[in-house]
């Protein structure tokens, strides 16, 4: 491994972390020891990535550790929960120094920003992949789940999807206006503050990591509902229309994955709370449709009916992008 | 994935489970919902398997998972824990109905008879790995650690180690005397009711599943001591002895690793609990040896000093048996 013992590799990874109190034992021994928060629940998420699955060959090590956290931020942030702490399984061809200190500066970086200890964890031999499990606190009663959408809410959507595929797609593009595309593929950022402004206010929430259409499908199953869409609501970056075009950065919008934002449903009485969530959350909201009886997701166009775009996505299973 | 949609692979993961009333919400949505037992503290656990590392090319998939979870109960097992909740990353080249129940249904069988619910995970494509991270709970200032061992206290060790690194060498062996060799690799018995026996007599405890002296030498840096160890004092399976011989099962027992059996130090005055505890834990104990001043660990055969057995153990990071 590179001249770094097993130790190095912990030490390299685990360093930096501020304390947290309701840590008891962190990294070190066979497990970590932790104090719950009395009368809280724990939401708990595990999310694998795997390299030229989940990312490119090539990407760097910071932007790897940052995607594998955020990743799992984001099914907290769709949970309404606050992260606590999180636990590292990373399995490595071999160990290079600079590319550890890299990786491990990138996962630390998200997880000071997010208030995130790392507690435990294991490291192995393997092809190039990352596991990370998070806990978070909820408190009991105001978990967001993808049940609860009801006739009549809004489906409102964070920021504009689409981004990380376009950014994917125009990854060795030397265009300085792909740069944004390309952050939002390398260094999504999970919607925390949104997630845990939304229980109460939200009816369901879900994030929208494998594509906007397949997520939002989801959520109408669990909650036994349908929805239309209004494509043309979507709210797309300029910079992707304008690298690609505009069919496909709507393609992307619809299907392209990555995305890490959140789309829920809110009852139409509290429309008008959405600039007030906007705010809270940090970030663009949008309504983009009508959750319906049934259990048909129904897109239109400008108001006429139109197929679902075809997918731009990048499928886990696939491996490719179809 | 062979017909089977993500959907089919996580119901035949997910379905068999017995309830446990501190899951609110298990697989399905974005992350679980876990209410915590009020006034005890969590231990939390995440370890990694790879196909060719942790585990040959051919493996039963029963065996892979049971494995899998397996060694994460044997890192709650060696902190006194009491585990309660799982959650299963499962990367998969490609999905066969069959490889998948067959593993989902040996995951299911360990995880019952040790009370573990699965509450989420996710299935990704990518080279065979499994991680499994472990939730488990214990009573405040009751865990055990590493650190704690004081000079005088005996080492002690369960079962027999070097039995499940024999059964790998023993892997394709034909001979009836090696089946219990190979079910001791391929199906370990995490020591959990030793464990939970541990706390309030042990001193210090680790699981010696990277080898029994590598493990006990962690203990040691932990607990700022050293330790003597007898090694003639070392219980080795017969069967071991007789298909490789008494040195191979030595070293075996020394450093073959994958064993999950605990060892752990016991303060000299409650020697005579020994039994009474061997008795709560369902399994034979041994004591090895001593704590000493200092920080080495010594290694006697019938009182003169000895190197330690050369490695014979599966390293993770070489990939080879050395």
């Amino acid at each position: 491994m590179g001249g770094l013992s097993e130790a190095d590799i912990i030490d390299c990874l685990s360093s930096g972390y501020p304390a947290r109190s309701d840590v008891k034992l962190g990294v070190g021994d066979d497990g970590a020891v932790l104090t719950p928060p009395p009368g809280r629940d724990l939401v708990s998420v595990l999310d694998t990535i795997n390299e030229g699955v989940h990312f490119p060959v090539g990407t760097p090590a910071a932007a790897i550790a940052h995607r594998a956290l955020a990743v799992n931020l984001s099914d907290l942030a769709a949970m309404g929960a606050e992260p606590a702490w999180a636990s590292l399984s990373l399995s490595l061809p071999a160990a290079d120094a600079a590319w550890l200190e890299d990786f491990a500066r990138g996962f630390r970086q998200l997880a000071d920003a997010c208030g995130v200890a790392l507690v435990g964890g294991d490291t192995v031999r393997g092809p190039l992949s990352v596991a990370v499990q998070l806990i978070g606190f909820v408190d009991p009663g105001r978990c967001l789940t993808r049940a609860g959408a009801r006739t009549g809410d809004l489906v409102v959507i964070s920021g504009t999807p689409g981004c990380a595929a376009a950014g994917l797609r125009l990854i060795d593009s030397t265009a300085a206006a792909a740069e944004p595309l390309r952050k939002a593929f390398l260094w999504p950022t999970p919607r925390l503050a949104l997630g845990q402004a939304l229980p109460g206010m939200a009816s369901a929430a879900i994030d929208i990591s494998d594509g906007l259409l397949t997520d939002l499908g989801r959520l109408l199953v669990a909650s036994g509902v349908g929805a239309t869409v209004d494509l043309e609501r979507l709210p797309l970056a300029a910079a992707a229309v304008a690298l690609l075009n505009e069919e496909t950065a709507l393609a992307l919008a619809c299907n392209g994955g990555d995305d890490y934002e959140l789309c829920f449903t809110l009852p139409a009485a509290a429309a008008a709370e959405l600039p007030t969530l906007a705010s809270r959350g940090g970030c663009q909201l949008t309504s983009i449709g009508r959750i319906t009886a049934g259990s048909a997701l129904d897109c239109r166009f400008k108001g006429e009916p139109v197929a679902a775009p075809e997918s731009g996505r990048w499928s886990h299973f696939d491996g490719e992008q179809t």
